[in-house]
C-alpha cells in the first residue's frame, strides 16, 4: 500500500506504468513471414498453419450450415439460457445505437447529407485453443448482426479434434453468421485481409487475440488498400476507485477477476480510506485461497498497486491520467462522478456493479481501448460496422450562392481549374 | 477511349488500379530516424529540421495570440469574405452531426449509457510550403470548434520568411485555434504524437499531408500509447459517372479540377455514351489550352481512363469496385442512384454539384478516404472529434436478474473470479 502524496513524481510514473509488451523484430518477422504465406499459397498456408498449430488431422477450413447447427446443438440448455439472457441486454443497448442518415440545407439549394452504410463484410476473430470464449463471439456477432453487414465472417482457431465449442456456434447461429473459419492465429488474419480461394477478403477485422494476431492485424492494416482493424489490443486492465462506504470483499472481488485474465493484467485500487485499503489486502488474501488460476492472479497482483489517496478528488485525477480500460466507482453517488472520470473505456458505477457484469451481460460491449487508448480510441459500438460517408446536391441557384467563395478560395490556392468547373456552369448552364 | 465488357478481366483490373505509392524502406529510415530525433531532443530537433526544410532564419516555433490576430488582420476582404461563407456551410453541416448520450435499461435494473465526450487534444495538420491552404484548415478547425476539444492544435510548416499565411490565421482565429506552431513535415508529426517542452501531445492526428507526414503519422500511431490518425492517405481521385444528359464542358471540367492536383491524381469517367466521352475528350483539350496546370493535369491524366459501359447499372457496378474518393454522378435523377453507388467518399449529385463545390463550400468535409480506402474507413466528420466510452449502474435487483447468465458464461470461460464478483455480492450484500 503506498501513499500518493507521499512518492516522488518518478515513483508516481512507475506506479502507473503499463507492464512492457512483447514486440520483438522477431516476433514480426514471424508474422510477415506467415502474411507473404498466405498471399502467395491461399488456403493451402492457412490449412497448413493450422494443422501444424491446431489440429493436425484438420482437412476443411469452413463449417457448413449443417455442421454449425449440429454443434450448436450439443450445447447444454444452462450455457443456452445463459448466452440468450447475454444476447438480449447485448441487442438492446446496440440495437439503440443505429445511426441515422442527417440531411442539411447548407445554404440556399445546397442540400448536403451524412449517410451511414453497414461495411459489406467484416471479420470477427475469436480467441480459442484451450479457452471458449462465446462472450465475445456475441460481442462482435451482435452489433454485425444489427448494423446488417452482409457478408459477417467468423474465424477461431480449432480444438486438437479440428472442432470449434458448441457455445460459440451457437453464438454464430443466433447471430446470423453463415461464414466460420477454421482457423486462428497470424495465417487467419493474414486470409481476411487477403483473401484466399475459401475466404473472401472483408473491410474491417474485430476482436481481441494473442501478440501474433495483434501483430497481424497492425501489419495487414498497413497494406495499401488493407482492411481497417478494431482498435489497438493491449493487456486487460481495472481501475477501482473506493471510500468507506465500499464492502471490502466486493472490491477484492473486482481486483482478483480482471487480474485471473493474465500475468500482465493490471490492477490498481484507489482510495482516501486506509481501512479500506487495508480491509481490501485482507480480502483478497482470503478469497485467492479458493481460486482456481490464484497463480495468474498472484503474478498479475505483483504488478500492480493499492494507493491511498488525500481524497476522492485526488483519486480522479490519478485515473483521469492512467486512463483504464474498465474504471470502477465503489462510494455512494458515484453517479455523480461519471463527467469526472470519463477517460475510461467501461465505468462501473456503485456497489452492485461488477466489472465482470459488463464481461457479460449488462449490454454494454466488452471490446474496449485498454494500455490507455481510452485516451485516442473509443469503445466498441454499432457504429463501428458502419462506414460514414457524404452526399451533396446543389441546384444552379446554389451553385451561384457559393460561387463567389468556391472561385476565391480556388484561386487563392492556386487551383484555377477548380474555379473553372463552377465559372463554366454558371456561364453555359441551361 | 475504352469499352468496357470488350476488356478482358485483366485489362479492366489494370484499368483501374491506383497509381503505386512511394513507400521506401529509405523514407521509412529517415521518418524514423526524424522521429527519434524529435523524442531525444525536443522543440530543439524540430526547430533545426524547420530551419533546414522551410526557414533558415526562424527561432520560434509558437505564435502568439497577438502574432496570430496580426496575421490574419492582413487578409485580403474578398478572401476572408470567401472563407466566412465557407465557414457557415461547414459549421452548419458539422453542427447537425452532435453526436447524443444513449441510455437504455437493459434489463430491469440494469441501466447502460454511450457517451460522447471530445478528445481533450486534438493536432490538425495544414501541408505548407509553397500552396496555401485554408480549405483544409476549415475542415479541420470546424467540426474541432463544434466538437469543442479543449486544446486544438494546429501544425504548418513556414514559408522562407517563417511566417503562416493570412488565410490559414484568420481561419485559426476564427476556430479558436490559440496553439498554432511553425512546423510540418515528419518533425511536426514527432511533435504531436511525443510532445516536446512546448508543445504538449495529442490524443489523434488529422489532416493530409507529402510522403513523409503520411509515413510519420503510420508510424507514431503504431507506438505502444501512440496517438490516434484519422485515415490512411492516398493521392486524390474523382470517379465521374454520366450520360447523355451530361455537359461535356462541365464533366471536362470536374476532371480537370481533380487532374491538376497532382501528377498521381487519377480521373475516371463512365458513361454508356459514346457522343457524350467523345465530346468530353475534345472538351478536356480545349479547356487544358487556357490552364495554368495543364502539364501536372496532363501527367495525371495519361494515367486515367474514359471507359465506354454498356449501361448505367454497369457504371455503377464498376464505381462499387473501384470505391472512388469523389464519386460525381451526372445524369438526370440521379439522387435514386446513390444507394447503389455507396461505396465512396463523397458523392456529387446531379449537373449543377461540381467537386469543387465539396472541396470548399457545400458543407461536407473534404478529408475523405482515398486509394479505394472507400470501402474501409469513414468520410471525416465531427464523431470522429469524440470518442465513446459506455457507463452501466446496476441495482442489487438488476444483479439478481443477471447473475445465473454472468456465472454460468464466467464458468465456460474458466474465470470463476468473474463468477465470485457476482456471487459475493448477492450472498453479503445488503
Amino acid at each position: 500500500m503506498k501513499q500518493w502524496n507521499l512518492l516522488s513524481s518518478i515513483e508516481q510514473q512507475q506506479l502507473l506504468a503499463r507492464p512492457a509488451q512483447a514486440q520483438s523484430a522477431s516476433l514480426q518477422q514471424q508474422v510477415a513471414a506467415i502474411i507473404d504465406a498466405v498471399a502467395q499459397n491461399g488456403d493451402a498456408a492457412v490449412l497448413q498453419y493450422t494443422q501444424q498449430f491446431d489440429c493436425e488431422s484438420l482437412r476443411k477450413l469452413r463449417y457448413s450450415a449443417e455442421e454449425i447447427a449440429e454443434q450448436a446443438a450439443k450445447l447444454e440448455p444452462s450455457v443456452r439460457a445463459a448466452i440468450d439472457k447475454a444476447y438480449s441486454t447485448i441487442a438492446a443497448f446496440h440495437q439503440a445505437q443505429k445511426p441515422k442518415d442527417i440531411t442539411v440545407e447548407t445554404a440556399p439549394g445546397v442540400v448536403c447529407t451524412q449517410r451511414f452504410a453497414p461495411l459489406d463484410a467484416v471479420g470477427l476473430y475469436i480467441p480459442g485453443g484451450t479457452a471458449v470464449l462465446p462472450s465475445t463471439a456475441l460481442m462482435l456477432g451482435v452489433p454485425a448482426q444489427i448494423a446488417n453487414n452482409p457478408r459477417r465472417v467468423l474465424v477461431s482457431p480449432p480444438d486438437k479434434n479440428g472442432e470449434l465449442s458448441p457455445a460459440l456456434m451457437y453464438v454464430a447461429q443466433k447471430c446470423g453468421i453463415t461464414e466460420v473459419y477454421r482457423c486462428g492465429g497470424a495465417q487467419a488474419i493474414a486470409a481476411l485481409a487477403l483473401g484466399t480461394e475459401s475466404i473472401a477478403p472483408v473491410a474491417k477485422i474485430y476482436g481481441p487475440g494473442n501478440s501474433y494476431v495483434t501483430a497481424a492485424k497492425q501489419q495487414v492494416a498497413q497494406l495499401p488498400g488493407g482492411p481497417a482493424i478494431d482498435m489497438p489490443a493491449g493487456p486487460s486492465e481495472l481501475l477501482v476507485i473506493a471510500d468507506d462506504s465500499a464492502n471490502p470483499s466486493f472490491v477484492a472481488a473486482d481486483l482478483l477477476s480482471q487480474a485471473e485474465h493474465g500475468v500482465d493484467s493490471q490492477v490498481i485500487l484507489l482510495s482516501p480510506s486506509a481501512k479500506l485499503l487495508q480491509a481490501t489486502a485482507e480480502a483478497i488474501e482470503q478469497q485467492l485461497a479458493i481460486l482456481p488460476r490464484a497463480a495468474t492472479a498472484r503474478q498479475a497482483l505483483a504488478s500492480s498497486a493499492l494507493i491511498q489517496t488525500r481524497d476522492l478528488a485526488e483519486a480522479f485525477a490519478i485515473s483521469q491520467r492512467y486512463a483504464p480500460e474498465h474504471l470502477s466507482l465503489q462510494f455512494d453517488k458515484a453517479d455523480e462522478a461519471v463527467e469526472q472520470v470519463n477517460l475510461a473505456g467501461s465505468v462501473f458505477i456503485g456497489h452492485f456493479t461488477p466489472e465482470s457484469g459488463g464481461d457479460y451481460a449488462t449490454g454494454t460491449n466488452h471490446v474496449l481501448p485498454t494500455y490507455g487508448f481510452a485516451r485516442n480510441y473509443s469503445s466498441l459500438g454499432l457504429l463501428d460496422f458502419y462506414r460514414r460517408f457524404t452526399t451533396q446536391q446543389v441546384s444552379k441557384a446554389g451553385l451561384s450562392e457559393l460561387a463567389d467563395a468556391i472561385i476565391t478560395l480556388a484561386e487563392t490556392e492556386g487551383l484555377r481549374a477548380h474555379a473553372r468547373a463552377v465559372s463554366i456552369r454558371l456561364e453555359e448552364g441551361s
